[in-house]
């Protein structure tokens, strides 16, 4: 793995009220499918996503994640990376939350939690292809209007 | 506020194991003092950090932070903007679990937490200034051996 985090996902109970905090603190949203806010960072993003979903995605119950929940995310140049890289954490001691599979916007994903239980995202999303020396920038989404 | 995260800060249970688990996925440390692990990102830094010290830091009980506690450092160019920054976030809606203060390795900080419990440090640090463009690199720390 090379050392970055491509986009922390927040966990939020009531995702208006949640923009419109980090509105109100200055923070403009990048266009982004409904049901989750992205704002563009330097060289990452920040994305705002109800708790459940997060929990969905995640493979757990969604008591399993309480207050301050959130993911990061590192991802991938190439789809087959995201095996990969789950397999290389497994090996370096994580549990797999969940194995590499197509996801419904259109990437492919896997989670694993580190032995202190943070949550990684290994992504491959075609719309946001890394920039050449790793950052990433918010790509938008796909033109069927899912998530990307 | 600008749109930034500079430092995401992992509390963890055993900082031998978790540092042993992040170089087995091939991530290689900065230097840094003795009891804080840091890697350097693109455009940030990623810490190990033991929870009881997170959970000192940000004034609350060790108890309050349980699995996957995180918090995410939004640094500043001016000492001064470390309080200017925590009064837009009460007034947004935050809650500030510590005001402005020097800190013990030679900078400046507080913490507030968003609507649903995550937690940002506001950090003025000299011995990392921001660059230009926003993008934080880990600069070391202070001559006397203390954190930065």
């Amino acid at each position: 793995m090379e050392q970055r985090i491509s986009l922390t996902t927040l966990g939020v109970r009531d995702m208006g009220r949640a923009v419109a905090f980090y509105e109100a603190l200055g923070w403009r949203r990048a266009e982004a499918p409904e049901g989750m806010a992205v704002f563009d960072l330097i060289g990452q993003a920040l994305a705002l996503y109800p708790l459940e979903d997060l929990a969905r995605d995640m493979g757990l119950a969604p008591e399993a994640l309480g207050a301050g929940a959130a993911s990061y995310a590192y991802n991938v140049q190439e789809k087959s990376e995201v095996a990969e890289v789950l397999e290389a954490a497994r090996e370096a001691g994580a549990e797999v939350l969940k194995e590499a599979e197509d996801t419904f916007w259109g990437g492919r994903g896997g989670y694993f939690a580190d032995p202190d239980g943070h949550v990684w995202e290994v992504a491959w999303n075609p719309f946001s292809p890394l920039r050449e020396d790793g950052a990433f920038r918010w790509g938008g989404y796909a033109p069927s209007g899912e998530a990307g």
